[in-house]
Parts: structure tokens; sequence; C-alpha cells
């Protein structure tokens, strides 16, 4: 096994090889642009040592690694429209670089390429490699349709709230651990444990997002009470609200209804631990964190490569990574 | 082999059993809107027609004929996005009847839903049908791509013109029959002669289609000189120009700038005629048609079933399928 750093390494150098400058520039040329915006690269690493873990070389997954990453911005480009973003990692998004029919077309042309990528691989792992990324990303595009949704409705039920997020984020952190593990040719069973324990952690991971964005501190990197800013319907607001007693939920409607920046958050996070949604989420965000972990014991592989997963399972829920 | 209304009522009947009402809606319903919108199918139609006329059972293709259709409806969404159309044969555009976001997003989703009816053929009919589909759709993003470069351009030359709609429109001609000729498992030569009298025959039919644009009856279907009137670069306008002495090219980028619709029309078809565009365009038209001919006769099929393809393509050229 190689550091985490190393196999990001590996990573940027084999895109940096694939993506090189091509007409119509137009299509390529934000492509290129989104790719190397930078970022953590969790999805392409899980890929490379979800391979590395069940013996085979991790160079081998260096295209699929790939078609993760490409699919994964793909989504950014064309969520970035949808959500009317301006700003990708502090960068103008691809729409406001270029414009939105440059955005709709270069996002179109990554999604075949993803799939592009996959075509060295011999058939019986092309066709299960293709069927993964194929049922992921049109979950991907149930959970984005779903967040939609949600904006436009007054209550959501904390299920559907999870299915959602599920969707939209964490059925991709297991593709890219099965799809490894698919590269690798280890048992069904261990490629259907490496999807779960990627499921599970990718929802903790989404799960703690939402709750940092409001009780963080300055280190998460994005502005405290954002989403409180934009009324999302966050866990930690589902939860309140499923807490509240009836003067608690009134309240909290009329917080999120407040426009006064500072005033709102404040108050509405005071609602928040009064009604112990905090508490409620930090234990939902502890219980998949353990389900992912305990499905990690049920995968047969070395105890040292076993430490691995686990250790990389923790420092991402640390924000290390 | 069928009648080509038999072949259309079998990939109508599938496609109404694949496509049922799906949550989330508004993911779906788009999709089963524009797929029930109507059209010739020539493109379904010609994966049918391919593994039939190699001897297989043309239920086989099914699937991949409503790949082919979902594809090309999924680059229909998308493209009326970037051209700002509200009508798609007659009735309102997706995104026009819904909104914006939900065509770039049930555009994905039939992207993605293209792929996924691949995965029942046998994983190495599946990894060819992928890339033939892969290759394909890669080509009408960057042909896409070019057609909105070209829009911004004073001059564009007649290759890159045909290269142009080669990718946004012929390929997946080609593509259609290719795939009907991988599932019937035939000679590569075989199918890549089928690609290519698809190919040409879909430039011819590209061109006529610019040609009736401007010299067409009122049996064409569309408003005759619709091209004129929004300064298309077609392959009218193009031979015209390359055609002309400095005196007629002068006029004919004068009368392009007119606003006066009917006098433009009528002044810049008169150009067309006296620089001998008009027999230019015929003359391509039917050379294309014949090399796609020539290649029919490559390949190695009973005349019976050469003549049926031959009877297709003439039939189609003569708009009357």
């Amino acid at each position: 096994m190689l550091s985490i750093e190393e196999y990001k390494t590996a990573f940027l150098q084999h895109i940096e090889k694939i993506f090189t400058p091509k007409e119509p520039i137009h299509l390529y040329e934000p492509i290129q642009y989104i790719l190397n915006l930078g970022g953590k690269r969790i999805r392409p690493l899980l890929t490379l040592i979800a391979t590395d873990i069940f013996g085979k070389d991790y160079c081998k997954a260096l295209n699929a690694a790939t078609a993760i990453e490409v699919f994964h911005n793909f989504s950014l480009i064309h969520d970035d429209i949808m959500d009317n973003a301006s700003l990708r990692r502090g960068k103008p998004t691809v729409h406001q670089k270029w414009d939105t029919n440059v955005g709709i077309l270069s996002g179109d042309a990554m999604l075949i390429i993803a799939y592009k990528l996959l075509e060295d691989y011999p058939s019986e792992i092309f066709q299960e490699l293709v069927k993964t990324l194929s049922e992921t990303a049109l979950k991907v595009c149930e959970g984005q349709q779903m967040d939609m949704d949600f904006e436009k409705l007054q209550e959501v039920s904390i299920e559907a709230y999870m299915q959602m997020i599920s969707y939209k984020t964490s059925v991709l952190i297991g593709a890219a651990l099965q799809m490894g593990s698919i590269i690798s040719e280890t048992t069904k069973e261990n490629q259907m444990n490496m999807y779960n324990f990627g499921l599970n952690l990718g929802i903790a991971f989404q799960l703690q997002d939402d709750y940092l964005d409001t009780f963080g501190d300055a280190s998460f990197g994005k502005k405290i009470g954002g989403d409180i800013i934009e009324n999302k319907k966050t866990i930690l607001y589902l939860k309140s609200l499923a807490l509240s007693n009836e003067k608690q939920r009134e309240e909290l409607l009329r917080a999120y209804a407040l426009n006064e920046v500072d005033n709102k958050i404040a108050r509405v996070r005071e609602i928040f631990q009064i009604t112990n949604a905090d508490k409620a989420v930090r234990q939902l965000i502890e219980n998949y964190t353990q389900k992912a972990l305990m499905i990690l014991e049920k995968i047969t592989i070395g105890d040292d490569k076993r430490e691995y997963l686990r250790t990389f399972a923790l420092q991402l829920m640390d924000r290390k990574i």
C-alpha cells in the first residue's frame, strides 16, 4: 500500500496525461479547467485503494478512478448551473466563466468520457464497471431532482431526506470502492461490503457536512450558517422540527423566516440546541460511522489493510483528508 | 424481414412497455413526454433492420434500438435548451413545458438510461455496443459545439461544415446500423460497411434538409426559407460564397443582412441560383447517396435484403419514410 499522498500524486499525473488540449476548445477546455480546480480527490483515491487492498496493482485502477472523478465533475458542472452557483472551490463555475451552453455540453461530454475511460478493461470487468457507473449515475440524478423538489416543499420527512443525500452523494463513494474491488477481481461479497462501507461512510460524511455548516468552527472552510441563511432543510432543521413541541416548532419556522443574518443564525442555532437536534444529529453521524466500520470487519482482507481503511475513514470524518 | 410499419409497431410497443411512470416524476415524466412526441423513428428502425438483415431475430435488437432513440432524444432536449427552441414536433420543448433545470437533468438521465438499455447483452457484444455508443455520442457533442461556434464565425469552410453535420447528425445514423450489425454477430467488415452506408446516407439526408429548407415545396413540412431568415450558414450559403465572384459575394452578404423577410428569401434564393449553388448542392447530395449505395454493394447479404436497404435509403431521400 502507498500513502494517501502517493496515490494522489499518481492520480494527478494520470489525469494530466489524459486530458490534453483538444478541439473544439469550447467543449474540452472547460473539462481541463474543472478537473484542475483541485479538491481532495477522495473518490478516485478510494478506487485506487480498493484495488490495491485486494492485492491487484493499483495502476490498473487509474482509468476507473479517473472515470469516477470525471463523472463527479460532470455532476458538479450541471448542478452548478441548476443551483445558479457562481463559485466552485473559490473559482468561477464553468457556466460563469464561459456560459450555460458550454456548461451543459461540456458536462454531457464528461459523462460520455467517464464511460469511455472504462473501455480498455476486459469485457466482463468492463460490463460490471459500466453497470455500476450507470446505476450510480442514475441515482445521483434522482438525488439531485429530489433535492430540487424538496426546496419547494413545506415539509420533508427525515426518511426522504436520508434517501436524497444517500443518492446525491453517498452512492458515488460506495461505487468508487466497488469499482476498485471489481477490478481487483475479489469476491462479489467483498465488492458489496466495500460498496456498503463507502455508502455508510458517505452518509455519515454528508450528515457531518450539514452539522458543521451550523456548528463547525472556522477550520471547516465554509462560511458558518450558510444553510440557515438559505433556509435549507438540512438534517438539523428536520430533526429539530421532529423533536419540537408546538411552541418550538413555531419559533423555528419564525426564525427561519427572518432576514436579519446574524440574529437569524444565532436564533436558529439556539433552537437546534434547545430541541436537542444537535445531539441527535451527532448520534446519527456516529451511528453511520459505526455501521461503516462494522461492515469493514466483514471484508476478507489482512488486518493491516483493514486498519488502513479504518484510518482513512476516521481521518475523513475528522476532516483531516 | 418485416415491413417498415411492422418494425415501427414493434418498437413503439417496446418503448411503451419500458417507460412507465416513475419517481421522482420531474425526472421521468419529461422522458416519457419526449419519447411520445412521435417522429419517424428512423434510427431505431435501422437498428432492428440491421439485425434482421444478417439473420438474427430483430427482437434481440429492441433494447439497442431503444438506446439509440433515447440517446437521440437526450440530445434533442439539451440542444433545444442551447438553441432556445420553444417547439419540437409542434409541441412545447421539455425546458419550455417544465423548466431549464428539468431539461438538463432529465436529459442527463436519458443519456445514462441509453447505456443502461445495453446491459443485458452478452459482455463482448455489450462492450462493442457501449464503445460504439460512446464514440458516437462524443462526436454528436463535438458536432453541436462546432455548430454553436460556427454561428459566431464570419466564414466557415465547406470542409468544416461537412464535418459538423457529419458529427452532429450522420454518425448516429451510421451507429444505429452498426449496433444492429454488432448484435447480429456478422463480420467486422460488414459492421463497418453498414456504418459507412448509414454515415453517407445520413450526410446526404442532412444536406437535402438544408436544400429543401430553401428550395422545398409545402410538402417538406417546415416553413420554407427559415434558414435564410436566421442567417444560417447552410451548405447552400457556403457553396454560393465559394462559387461567387466578388460582386455576387457582396450581394449575398448584403442580402443576408436584410431584415425584410419576403424580399430577403427571394433575393437570397436568386443568388443561390445565379451562382449555381443549388445545382452544386444537388450534385453533392447525389454523390453522397451514390456513395452510400456503392458501399451497400460490398455488404455480404442476399440480393433481396440489399434491395430492402436500397429501397429504404431511396424512400428516405424521397422523404417517403
